[in-house]
C-alpha cells in the first residue's frame, strides 16, 4: 500500500514529548477503530466551536452525520478546515512527585475537511457509522426511509494530515524520588459496557440481539 | 447565590432538540465534576486546533495546565476565545429504526477565555486539577519544586457562557415501529476503574494509597 504514513508538517507534528508521536496509518486508524465518539472542532469568524459526535471510518475516509439543521454540519459542508480528535483513556499514572503524574492514553488528531454526501454514498456512510457504534446493529433494524434520509446530513471527512499520541506504562520519576516511601503505579481506566436494559415499551418477548455481544461478553444464564 | 444560570445567546443555545439543553450552573458544573478530561479547541488564522487535556473546576473557574512549551497553552495565554467540552457517555440507545438510534450522554460546552496564573494562584490551580483527577492524591506525593513550577504553565479559564446537553432513557421510536419484532433498549456504558498496577520499580512495600479508593471500590482481601 502507498502512503502508509502522514508526512510530518507544522500542523501535525507532536512537539511536546515527540517520542509519544506517531504518524503511521496503522497506529492512527487503530485508535480510530477503538471508539465511536469523536470531538470535532471548526471555527467561524475567530470563534472556535466544538462538539462530541459519533463517527465511522472506512479506509482513508471518516464519516459523521446528524440532523440537516445541525450547526456543525451546516458549517462543515462548505469544506472549511476541521480538527477531529478521538481519545482513549487507559489509566491514571500515579508518580511519586506531583509533577510526573500523567495519564496513559491513545489519541488521534485528524486535520481535514468535509464534503456532503448524497444517494448511495450517503446511505453507505450511515451504515459505516452504525457499524462503528455497534457492529451488526444495522442488519437488525428498520433502515432509513426517504423522509428520514432527507432529514439527515452525512459528511465524508477527507484527512489532510494526522498524528497519534500515545503514553503507556509505569510512571517515570526523578531518580532521587524512587527512595521516597510513596506508592506509585497505574490505575487502569476503560470504557465498559454493562448489561442491556430492555425498552419497557417492547411489545414482543425477544432475545437480546446479537449485535450487543460485539461489545458485551455473553453472560452465563 | 446570584447568576445561577447562563443567559441564552446565539453562542450557547442548544438549537437541535432544544429540550435536551440546560443552562443552569448546577447541571453544567455537575457534569464537569464527573470527569477530569476535557477537549479544548481554539483557532489560529482560520485553522481550528483541538486537544484532550486534564482540567479542574473551582466555583466559576476552570483550570488547565501543561508544559510551558505546549502549543495549546502558548496560544491560549493571549486570551483568545476557546471552546471546552466535557462529555460523559452513558449508553447506546438501540431503537427499532436506524434513524432513532441515539446515545445517552451528558455534555457540557464552555465558551471562555484563559489567563495565565502565577505564584500561589498557580500552585492552587495545580492542586485543583490534581484533586479533580484523583481526590486526595495531592496530599500523598512530593509537591512541585521551583524548577518544576517554572516548566509548568497553568491557566484559569473564565467562563463567558455555557450550556449542557443531556439525553437519558429509552429509545423513542415512531408509533408504527413499536409493532416490529426488533429488540430495543439501552446498552449502558461507563468509564470504569480497575485494580491498580504497582510500579515494578517501587523500592518499598507499601499499601495502595487511600486516594485510589475515591475511584475504586475497596475489594475484599
Amino acid at each position: 500500500m502507498e502512503h502508509q504514513s502522514f508526512e510530518k508538517s507544522a500542523l501535525n507534528t507532536v512537539k511536546r514529548l515527540p517520542k509519544r508521536g506517531f504518524y503511521d496509518k496503522e497506529t492512527i486508524y487503530g485508535i480510530l477503530d477503538q471508539h465511536f465518539l469523536c470531538h470535532l472542532s471548526w471555527e467561524d469568524q475567530g470563534q472556535p466551536y466544538l462538539i462530541p459526535t459519533a463517527y465511522g471510518r472506512k479506509e482513508d475516509t471518516l464519516f459523521v452525520h446528524g440532523s440537516s439543521k445541525s450547526r456543525m454540519l451546516v458549517a462543515l459542508t462548505d469544506g472549511r478546515p476541521l480538527c477531529m480528535v478521538v481519545t482513549l483513556i487507559d489509566g491514571l499514572v500515579l508518580a511519586r512527585s506531583a509533577f510526573h503524574h500523567s495519564m496513559n492514553y491513545r489519541s488521534a488528531v485528524i486535520y481535514g475537511h468535509a464534503r456532503e454526501l448524497d444517494g448511495d454514498e450517503k446511505m453507505e456512510a450511515l451504515r459505516i457509522i452504525s457499524d462503528q457504534i455497534l457492529p451488526g446493529r444495522w442488519d437488525e433494524v428498520r433502515l432509513p426511509n426517504d423522509i428520514e434520509m432527507k432529514a439527515t446530513t452525512a459528511l465524508a471527512i477527507e484527512i489532510d494530515t494526522a498524528s497519534a499520541k500515545i503514553r503507556t506504562g509505569s510512571p517515570g520519576d526523578d531518580d532521587e524520588d524512587y527512595d521516597l516511601p510513596i506508592w506509585a503505579g497505574v490505575l487502569p481506566v476503560s470504557l465498559t459496557y454493562h448489561h442491556p436494559i430492555p425498552d419497557p415499551a417492547m411489545k414482543h418477548e425477544l432475545p437480546e440481539p446479537q449485535s450487543i455481544y460485539s461489545r458485551l461478553i455473553k453472560e452465563k444464564q
